[in-house]
């Protein structure tokens, strides 16, 4: 990258022909901010097709023959260790791109479009049934492309392609385990959260929402997410850019009863950003920059929210700075129930760290079933019903609340739940490792002193970019490969001893 | 476009391929107003990355050999009378990106891209000599490409080609005829201006900038920019996004000690919006559907700014709502003189009016000399000195107010200034004609009703996007050929007239 005059002329050809994907990548991740962010809802359709023609030019540079050529040739070049990695990615890029043949991917984008309108209406209707038919040609198009990709890339079971695309290398006997492991650790637990709401202090707020919006950029700052590293705009739902390492946004939502919840939300995308921020500078817009994986994504979101923001040390520091901004006493002591234990019946983005766990576990049953036709869509709402009284110990409210909360599905998203899922695991294990490397840890947090997590994070995960598998990053960093030990631990201290002392 | 399925085969590919260099000229839009609105700095490398990437792919559709081939087989279909106009903008796009050879133009984008950023450094150090090297070389490259294009495009003099790209029709003649006039029209009013603003009482201000920006959206609403339009951020420089019709975006800036500075340039802004967001919905994203001009984009921000908002009646509606806003009596007697006749020391954006006129006179007077070798790029600091003691009646204090105060020709945009004198023109020919066609023009600003204005507006010019050329749709909308005979009656009733009475 530092001499490209002396690259091989092949490799040098690929790398040129993925940083225009890269930065055509980045472009999107900035419009697609911007959509939740700023786009009035009359520009929608034009944004949308502004989005699909710069995919489309995406794939023509990653899926094109002329590059599966140049891969060829470029195996045969003397390359650099790096630039061999680089290459292994582009070639995984590659695979992905034109596994499925263009008239089925085709299909199965536009199966999605129509579903993903559906369910919009379906939705706010609480009709399921409106929505059955779309989703059902999704589910039969998708199962048709994973079976495909499947054979393409040397798998075993159709299912693993949809994972692979989103976790490179979790395959479905591991997500197995990972869910059955979720389940006999977190269902237990579910009565003794709905007891500690009714015990502790009632939640801080109502907190004008102009205050905590003053607020905001310096907490952000305080984490590290400084004004250079991007924007933190507002949106329905907190989100942030994909792709795009020189100018990471984020959005924040805010609530005037439920202060915490900007706070909690601005804190996970802020994990994402970081991430997203800190791939290595010389390998930026190539596929050996970016983060490895959603299920890594996720786990670096989640080590902030959950794992920092949980803390005592970190609500110690938290409380006197926000009885300053919100113009009322608040205790660290009145903040940590509602952070730790938010209300189960909530969905899935604001019912707390456990109803989050519950959620996913829930969505990666039925998900496996639904794909490999053991589920049929129309008996979705009764599978769906039937799974939420056994994680959630409720029935949904409606359809809203259930079956219908997440576009996933609609959008033809299978296989990104079960990256959440062995992202909590994730999270869990490294944040373990960080407490013994830094063993200073929670007076730094007390402090407000946040950088030696930032480094330790950018050094054992972010700067490695796509270079180690998640097994290999994982292993390497917490001196383990990838298990439920750790968030075991973690939901027993937090949920049941912290809570005893 | 409303029967795709029934267009000629070689029209309909032309259409579609323009339509995607439509929505990748959108998204450079939308990129470029974020860079103004957002972008930290330390993105500007990737976003400038991005953007030649965009503008490359435009180019690539407007200009391939394939789009040449297209309209020769189109030119020979049986087109409807709007499709044959769509092809001939295209037909102009596609001659103007190729009329220059490859070589030629990479060479003049590098060179301007050093240019600009020397310019920026010899600006803050105000040193002429820094940038001078850099700007020879881009006049140099800028002549020679438009010699090749007056040939290509059939023009006489090498300058019309330059004139052409920005305000299509407009030859050298004409420009300094238009010179001329506004020279005899504005130069004697300077000495007018400046004894008017000693004798009227102090501008109002300062306004704490929150007071500013909370009343921003009601202003912009009244005028007709509401939220589903777009979105109204903050820049060091105000400006608007381009080529983006669904969603047309503008910056403000506020100045605490210049509080009417950011009404007058959120009017120019919107002024622009309402031109860019009003082209024919049928024709979005095609050639035909673009505002016609350079000129007649600036003519809409320049009825809104100057002879919409400096009008008794405006002032008059204003006057109370600020009052309210800005926690001050605020009468329409103390707005006048700040509107109207602003400090002629200051820049070219923000000497109002006159100083505008002025300082864009100077400028299209030196332009063609620099262009056409009567005047050395080392002689410029020097020539500058010379007209600006003509123009303005002062010599620049220092070159960052003087000659390296406009970005223009360090980027190598030529032709761009007299764009803007004839867009002044044309918005007072305009602007006589609306009063004609509206007797009640007066008594609505009055009463904040901005409606018909727009509507004729919309109908007269914004409607028509690029079907008529400039001089067929100021004939048309105003019953004269373009002249300089309105501007100066309005020059005569605001600075002489209306002061005196």
């Amino acid at each position: 990258m530092t001499q490209p005059t002396a690259l091989p002329p092949a490799y040098a050809a690929l790398e040129a022909l993925m940083r225009e994907a890269g930065l055509l990548r980045a472009v999107c991740g900035t419009l697609e901010w911007d959509r939740y962010a700023w786009l009035p809802s009359a520009a929608s359709a034009s944004r949308a097709e502004q989005l699909a023609l710069l995919q489309r030019l995406v794939a023509d540079r990653v899926g094109a023959p002329e590059t599966a050529e140049l891969i060829r040739q470029a195996d045969g070049e003397a390359l650099s260790p790096a630039q061999r990695l680089n290459l292994r990615e582009i070639r995984r890029d590659h695979a992905l791109a034109t596994a499925v043949p263009a008239d089925l991917a085709a299909a199965l984008v536009r199966a999605s479009n129509r579903c993903e309108r559906a369910w919009r209406e379906a939705r706010d209707r609480r009709d399921f049934d409106a929505v059955a038919p779309a989703l059902a040609e999704v589910v039969a198009l998708t199962r048709e492309s994973a079976v495909v990709q499947a054979g393409a890339l040397g798998l075993d079971l159709a299912y693993d392609a949809l994972l692979e695309r989103w976790e490179p290398g979790l395959r479905q006997p591991a997500l197995t385990r990972l869910v059955a492991g979720v389940a006999d650790l977190a269902r237990p637990l579910v009565a003794a959260v709905a007891s500690r709401r009714a015990q502790v202090a009632a939640a801080p707020g109502p907190v004008d929402v102009a205050r905590q919006r003053a607020f905001m950029p310096r907490f952000l700052a305080a984490i590290g997410y400084t004004p250079d590293l991007g924007l933190a705009a507002e949106s329905a739902q907190p989100c942030f850019s994909d792709d795009t390492p020189d100018d990471v946004r984020i959005t924040v939502r805010y609530d005037v009863n439920r202060p915490l919840a900007a706070l909690r939300g601005a804190l996970h995308e802020c994990g994402h950003a970081l991430y997203e921020r800190q791939v290595p500078a010389s390998w930026r817009y190539q596929p050996l920059g970016r983060p490895r994986s959603g299920g890594l994504q996720e786990s670096q979101a989640l080590i902030w929210e959950v794992h920092v923001g949980g803390t005592q040390a970190f609500l110690d520091w938290l409380a006197p700075k926000l009885s300053e901004a919100w113009g009322q006493q608040v205790t660290a002591a009145a903040l940590a129930p509602d952070w730790r234990f938010a209300d189960l019946s909530r969905d899935r983005h604001d019912s707390g760290e456990l109803g989050y766990l519950l959620h996913l576990g829930l969505r990666c049953e039925l998900e496996p079933l639904l794909l490999e036709g053991g589920l049929a869509v129309d008996d979705l709402p009764d599978a769906w019903a039937e799974a939420a009284a056994r994680w959630l110990g409720t029935r949904p409210a409606a359809d809203a609340r259930g079956v219908l909360a997440d576009i996933h599905w609609y959008r033809g998203l299978f296989g990104y739940f079960p990256s959440y899922l062995s992202g909590a695991a994730a999270a869990a294990q490294l944040m373990d490792a960080a407490r013994i490397a830094l063993p200073s840890l929670d007076a730094d947090l007390c402090n407000g002193r946040f950088e030696p997590l930032v480094d330790w994070l950018d050094s054992t995960v972010h700067s490695w970019g796509s270079q180690l598998s998640t097994e290999e990053l994982i292993t390497r960093a917490t001196g383990h490969p990838p298990g439920i030990q750790a968030l075991a631990r973690h939901l027993q201290r937090r949920h049941i001893d912290e809570v005893q002392s």
